[in-house]
């Protein structure tokens, strides 16, 4: 099993940020292209005042700064000239469907950044697919809703390209960044998880393709049921069912360091035994980058490239 | 807005130790001048029972220790070497004017230590100023007597050389560093925030020449006003009005790494908006310098040079 | 005094791990050499389901992980080549012992970990000695027990190996690493400390030659007092008193970075005066080495170095 994907931490929601220019991050993209990555995927284009692209509409309606730099059309660009699929990631107010539960404010906001999107960046040969943002581990307010109705504007408007969910499992290391505990006694039950995804599955198909559970919330040895239930699931409503292999490590008390080599090595190859359709990581760049701010990603690199000479 | 100041973080409070010798310092101080640095400031000469300087009252009375090296010669000698002004941070016991609300013993420490560093510093050709360590958001216990006493021993040991205080707004970011949460719901109002301040500035008047708000309490979009009430206050009382540019980032989990450079753009410029006199930084050597052990830091300065080149 | 020993922490239970691989290893014993380390302690063989070495025993009774490398060999031989003693740390449950309290499980389980290291590496040159992982500040549960059975059983099947443990005092630092406070009121007194172990001493005499207590968990100026009063009790029962000077900082609001060279100095200054036998740290790969991920540590070796340098 393979990473052949990794998210884009722009606009970072808990990870300190590391103030690259446009030579770090074309030579970040030529580390992934080593690495085998196809595939990079926007984690948010913004995330409450901060914008990745310089959102005519949002500086506008959500009083959000103008950024200093266009990330989205730089990661197009890099995308094109490595040969890889960038997937745009929708904004996250961080308020509306958050605190205040206003999920219909969320979406309308969203319709609006798809189109001013596409119509800005839509020509791009590298725009490949979208990515609903709103990441959620159980059947939420309006989550359900928010998804099919975003998903199927994303569709219509980019000719059918492909939209990608990303939830976390509601286990026991399902613990805020900003909470120093590493674990909690309170996590769902497989029967709770199955019965809620179903749920909501049914009533995103044809509006998500694709579902790419978080990895990092379950204990180690809990992560071949929870594979295993995501990937029937799935299969039953016609999704593809990647694994979302988090590269750092939540079993730490510095929040958040890259995770060790045999811990993500154990991770992939459970997903490997379940049969899930495509490994992607969050997040190459501070985790598992030779450039990273965090040296142990350098070295998490070079295991994991070994791992793969071993397997080829 | 150019940063033309920084802070000197010895002794630290609650930031990790670099365990630079002489070497790393100059090298730092090189750094600084690239960047148009012209004034560093020391953060304080001791903390409890830590020393920047071999303090003869202090060790004795409090039981300091004796530190390995004298970084106020260190830091006097680099600053003449490399033409900048060396502000003197006093003392800052951690108990008597904390715990104790003991404001007069902390007065009369300090007292002593001016007395002390004036005699054996004093004819330092780089000793520009004095910097009054207790850091204060609101009128608390005794701060207006302490910055007043201290403020005019200060200009009366020196002949006049000026005296500068670094305060924080009472924001929703005005929390501990060992303290996990983010942001608070109980802020100061901005009223409240100019009511107590004006009382305190009238009570400092003379003795106090520049107030260095830090930056980093509030939200974004709330520093305008902040900025404009601090300058106004400062103007009312005829003392200088600069801003303490945080580069470090208060908004993740990790306390503290260098901030994302859009977050230090937007406070610069609504500071320059603001029309205050001077920029300084809290501070270089961790959060922006080329050396630092956070890489995030080399890049921030590179980010930080490409704006003032732009700027020129 | 000098440092002449370090742990090897793995498996870690609370640093993020470094992801090296064997040329890291090799690189990072030869910057040892330089310091003058001739003991390398691995602090556990396995801690819940995380293995060192690949023990057939823990993986079928516990479910523990087959390790993707063995450790256990690698350091082995890297003593060897570098002219070090390498002592073995047992496994640690994290759960039979603590949680519920179940000591005699604990002991069986390493009883067969002690018999199977031993057939698997007791013709290692390097193998110097055991050390018996649990550690606690107090007469916790059934710990002298633990300690006695353990310490005999290693003595007994490797000739008589020395074996050694590393308890901390429960001081006002004795905090958890996930806990986000840096102190606590409640501290154990020199009176209850020197009872309590007393009684620990008297019933694992002869089972347990060396005890190195952890010098971070009590504030700097009381370490004399601790350290008088363990050198006694070790002297009373004929043990070998040793410090293990912690290398990283328990201040800081990061937990954990390496310490601040004047701290680390202190430590060892009160060590010597105290006549202890050997100093020991925890632990130089994170924290001292040059080659760390903190690039902290690699000045914190300069300054030791150069400390080295003086006393010579």
């Amino acid at each position: 099993m393979q990473i052949t994907g990794t998210f884009l931490d722009e606009i970072s929601h808990d990870i300190p940020h590391q103030n690259w220019g446009e030579k770090e991050w074309d030579l970040d993209f030529q580390h992934m292209k080593r690495m085998g990555i196809d595939t990079v995927i926007l984690i948010r284009s913004g995330y409450r005042q901060w914008l990745a692209y310089p959102s005519a509409y949002l500086m506008k309606t959500e009083g959000a700064y103008k950024p200093p730099v266009d990330l989205v059309r730089l990661f197009l660009e890099l995308s094109e000239r490595h040969g890889m699929q960038f997937y745009f990631g929708l904004y996250d107010s961080g308020k509306y469907w958050w605190d205040q539960g206003d999920y219909a404010r969320e979406v309308e906001l969203n319709l609006h950044v798809i189109d001013e999107v596409w119509a800005a960046y839509g020509d791009a040969p590298a725009f490949g697919g979208w990515y609903l943002s709103q990441e959620v581990s159980r059947k939420t307010g309006g989550i359900t809703g928010l998804y099919r109705k975003l998903g199927i504007h994303c569709k219509a408007v980019s000719g059918g390209l492909p939209t990608l969910i990303s939830p976390y499992i509601d286990g026991k290391k399902a613990i805020l960044a900003k909470d120093p505990s590493l674990s909690r006694e309170d996590a769902v039950s497989l029967e709770d998880h199955q019965r809620e995804w179903r749920e909501i599955f049914a009533g995103i198909q044809g509006a998500v393709d694709i579902v790419a559970f978080q990895d990092g919330h379950v204990d180690y040895h809990e992560l071949a049921d929870y594979f295993a239930i995501n990937k029937a699931l799935a299969d039953e409503f016609g999704m593809q069912c990647w694994t979302n292999a988090e590269s750092f490590d939540r079993d730490m008390p510095i929040k958040f360091l890259p995770i060790k080599w045999e811990k993500l090595r154990l991770k992939l190859e459970a997903a490997r035994a379940a049969g899930l359709d495509k490994a992607i990581t969050f997040e190459f760049s501070h985790f598992m980058s030779p450039q990273s701010a965090y040296p142990q990603a350098g070295h998490l690199y070079n295991r994991y490239q070994e791992y793969r000479k071993m397997l080829a």
